[in-house]
C-alpha cells in the first residue's frame, strides 16, 4: 500500500548559526526537513522521527521521479502506525549529513568551497540542539512523542535526557546509550577504509575523484553488521553467483559477496565520504550514559518510554538495548521494553514488523489520548 | 619459560609440482617447513602442526635475532604440552602463503618475476595435498596426530576426512567444516579492502608502491573478529588514547583504534596482501561438509578426535565448532569435545591457556601410549 502523495524537502535557514558541544559553531545553521499531517490549534500532535546513519529528512511519501519512498513510509501516512491524519509529523536531516542539512559537503561561505574537514566534528547532542532550534521555527513548543532507530535512537535517548521537558514520550529502537569498543571498532575500521583511500585526500575531494572505494569498504562493513548471521543464511547461504562451481580466480563466486559490493559500489553514488566520518564519529563518541549518571534531571524527568530491540539483532543485541529499560525502570520510569522477535537483524527497525507496527501505534495513541 | 634455543626453516623442492583440485599446477613446488625433535626407530611419534591465515612455520623455539618465539611456543617445546622430548614435530607454511612456500609472491621462472595472480588459486585440501608430499619426503607414513585452530583446523579436517590412513588422531580447534554467509563475507570484504587498493594493480605490485592501506584495512576487520566484544571491553572499554577529553577531529580518539591501526599498519610490513587473497578464499572454499556426506571414507575412517571451541569465539562460535563432534558422532567416531572458557574470543586458540594444554597434553599422550 504505496502513498503517492508528493513531499518536497524544505529548509530551515538559521543566520545566528548554533554553537556545538566542541565550543566551534555551525554559521548559518541549514535544516533540510519535511512535514506530514497538520499541527492541531493546541500543538499537542507534533511527532519527531530522527533517521539513522544513512536516513534523510524524507522519512514518508514520495520525492518528484523517485524510484522508492521515503525511508519509514511502511509506519508514517494515512491510518498508518503514525497516522498523518492524527499527527504533525517532522522529520530533519541531522547536522553534518549529506541530506540538505549544514554538513562538511556544504559551501564554506568564508571560501565559496566545500568545508571538508573544515566543518567543525558534531556529537548526537549537537543535532538534537539543532532540532530544537527547527522544533521553535515551526512553532512547536513540546512533541507529543519523538522516535528513532539505530543513531536515530540515540538522539532519542539525548531528547528525552537533555530536554525532557520537550516531549512527552519517547521511542528509542535498536540502540544504545554508549557504543562498545567492539561497536567503536567496526565504526573506526570504516573511518579508516575512507581515510587510506588516496583520493580522500584529507577530505579535500569535492570536484575531484571521490573516495569511492573507500567509502564502499566501509559500507561493506557496515552491511555486515546490520544484518544477521540467520538473514544472510536465509537469503544468501553459500550458494555460488551465476556459476555452477568455483571459478578458481578473485572475482565474484558467492552471492553474498556479490550483494555486499553492490551494496558498497550503490552506496557510493548516494553518500558523501566526509559525513560517513563524521555521522560514525558522533555515534562513537555518544555516551549519554555516562552524562547522566547521578544526575537530577533524570530523576525529575517526565517521559514515557517505549524501548524496542530485535531478537537477531547482533549490532546493538537486545541485552544491550534493555539495559536502557533498566535504567530507567531503577528511576521508576513509566518504560516498556520489548524485544521484537525477527530474523533480519539489526535492518529489522527499517522493514516492515507487525509487532513494531503495532507497538508503536499504540504507544503513541496512549499518549495522545492522554495529553 | 622460554625456549631460547634457536631453529631455522627448511624447504623442500619438488621439481614435479603439484596438481591442484582446479587443474591447474604449481610446479616446481616449494614447502618451507621447520622439525623439533626426533622421529622415533618406529616412526610412531610425529605431530603435524598446521598454521592459520596469518601464521609461518616457525610454530615454535626461536629464529636467530627473532623478538619473539614461534607461534605456538607455549604448546611446543621439552616438557611441554606437545613435548619434542618425546614427539617428532613438524610445521610447513602452507601454498599460497608468504613464508616461504610455493604463493604469489614466488619467483615464476618462465618470467623471472613475482607471480602475482598468475599463481594458481589453492584450496584447503592442496594445502593438505602439499604437506602429503613433505610427509614422504621427511619419510613418515602415519602422523600421530595432525593438529591445528581456524583455517589450521580446516587442514586438520581435510586430514582426517581425505586421508584418515595417514594420522591416528586429530585435533582441530576453533574451526568450521564450512564457513556460513557472514564468514564469507568478513573475508570478502577484506579482499575488496585490497582490491580496491589502487597500489594493488591487479597483484602487479611487487617492486613498487604495495597495497598496504587496503592490507591494513583488511587486518582490522579481521582483528575485530579475532578478538570478543569481552576481550575489547576489558582491553579497551571506551578508554581514551592519550587524551582527556574528546579531540573533536579524525584523529585516533580512542584506545580500541590506536589498537586496531596499530595491527594493521604492523601487519603490512610482514605479510602479502596476495597471499591474504590467496589465503581467505581457500578459507571460503572450504566446505568439507558438502564433500564427505554419505561417503563411505567417513564410515571407513578411523580417527580420534579432539575438537576444541572457545566460549567467546564469535568468529568460529562454540555452537559452530561442535557441529563438527555431532557429525562424527552420528558417525560413531571417537571424538571428544571441550568448550574452552575464556574471554579473548577467536585469539584464544593462540595465547596460552591451561585448558588447552591439558586437553592436548591428555590426548596426544594416550594417543602415543597406545600406538
Amino acid at each position: 500500500m504505496e502513498s503517492r502523495e508528493i513531499v518536497h524537502t524544505e529548509k530551515a535557514i538559521f543566520e545566528n548559526g548554533l554553537v556545538l558541544e566542541s565550543g566551534k559553531a555551525i554559521k548559518p545553521l541549514e535544516i533540510a526537513y519535511e512535514t506530514y499531517g497538520r499541527l492541531n490549534s493546541a500543538g499537542t500532535n507534533a511527532v519527531l522521527i530522527c533517521h539513522a546513519l544513512s536516513g534523510s529528512a524524507n522519512a514518508a511519501f514520495w520525492h518528484e521521479r523517485a524510484k522508492k519512498p521515503g525511508w519509514w513510509d511502511m509506519y508514517i501516512g494515512p491510518g498508518k502506525a503514525i497516522d498523518t491524519n492524527r499527527y504533525f509529523v517532522v522529520c530533519s536531516n541531522v547536522i553534518g549529513g549529506c541530506y540538505g542539512s549544514s554538513g562538511p559537503s556544504t559551501i564554506n561561505p568564508e571560501t565559496g568551497r566545500e568545508f571538508g574537514l573544515d566543518f567543525p566534528v558534531v556529537t548526537i547532542n549537537d543535532m538534537v540542539n539543532a532540532q530544537v532550534m527547527l522544533m521553535e521555527y515551526l512553532g512547536i513548543e513540546k512533541w507529543l512523542c519523538v522516535i528513532g532507530g539505530s543513531m536515530g535512537g540515540m538522539q532519542v535517548l539525548s531528547w528525552a535526557f537533555h530536554h525532557s521537558e520537550k516531549t512527552r514520550g519517547a521511542i528509542p529502537i535498536a540502540t544504545t546509550m554508549q557504543h562498545t569498543a567492539q561497536q567503536i571498532a567496526f565504526n573506526a575500521v570504516g573511518r579508516q577504509a575512507i581515510m587510506r583511500d588516496p583520493n580522500w585526500n584529507n577530505g579535500n575531494y569535492y570536484g575531484k575523484a571521490l573516495p569511492f572505494q573507500g567509502l564502499a569498504v566501509a559500507r561493506m562493513i557496515g552491511h555486515i553488521t546490520y544484518l544477521s548471521d540467520e538473514a544472510m543464511n536465509i537469503k544468501f547461504a553459500r550458494r555460488l553467483r551465476e556459476k555452477e562451481a568455483y571459478g578458481y580466480d578473485f572475482s565474484i563466486d558467492f552471492e553474498i559477496e556479490s550483494y555486499l559490493d553492490y551494496q558498497g559500489d550503490s552506496f557510493v553514488r548516494r553518500f558523501d565520504a566526509n559525513s560517513y566520518l563524521y555521522l560514525t564519529k558522533a555515534i562513537d563518541y555518544f555516551e549519554i550514559y555516562s552524562e547522566i549518571q547521578d544526575s537530577e534531571s533524570v530523576k525529575a524527568m517526565d517521559v514515557d518510554f517505549l524501548v524496542l530491540s530485535f531478537s537477531s539483532d547482533w549490532l546493538y543485541p537486545p541485552s544491550q538495548v534493555e539495559e536502557i529499560a533498566k535504567f530507567l525502570e531503577s528511576y521508576n520510569k513509566d518504560v516498556s521494553y520489548c524485544c521484537i522477535s525477527s530474523d533480519y537483524g539489526h535492518d529489522s527497525f527499517l522493514l516492515y514488523n507487525e509487532s513494531q507496527d503495532r507497538l508503536i501505534r499504540g504507544f503513541l495513541g496512549h499518549l495522545y489520548d492522554n495529553v
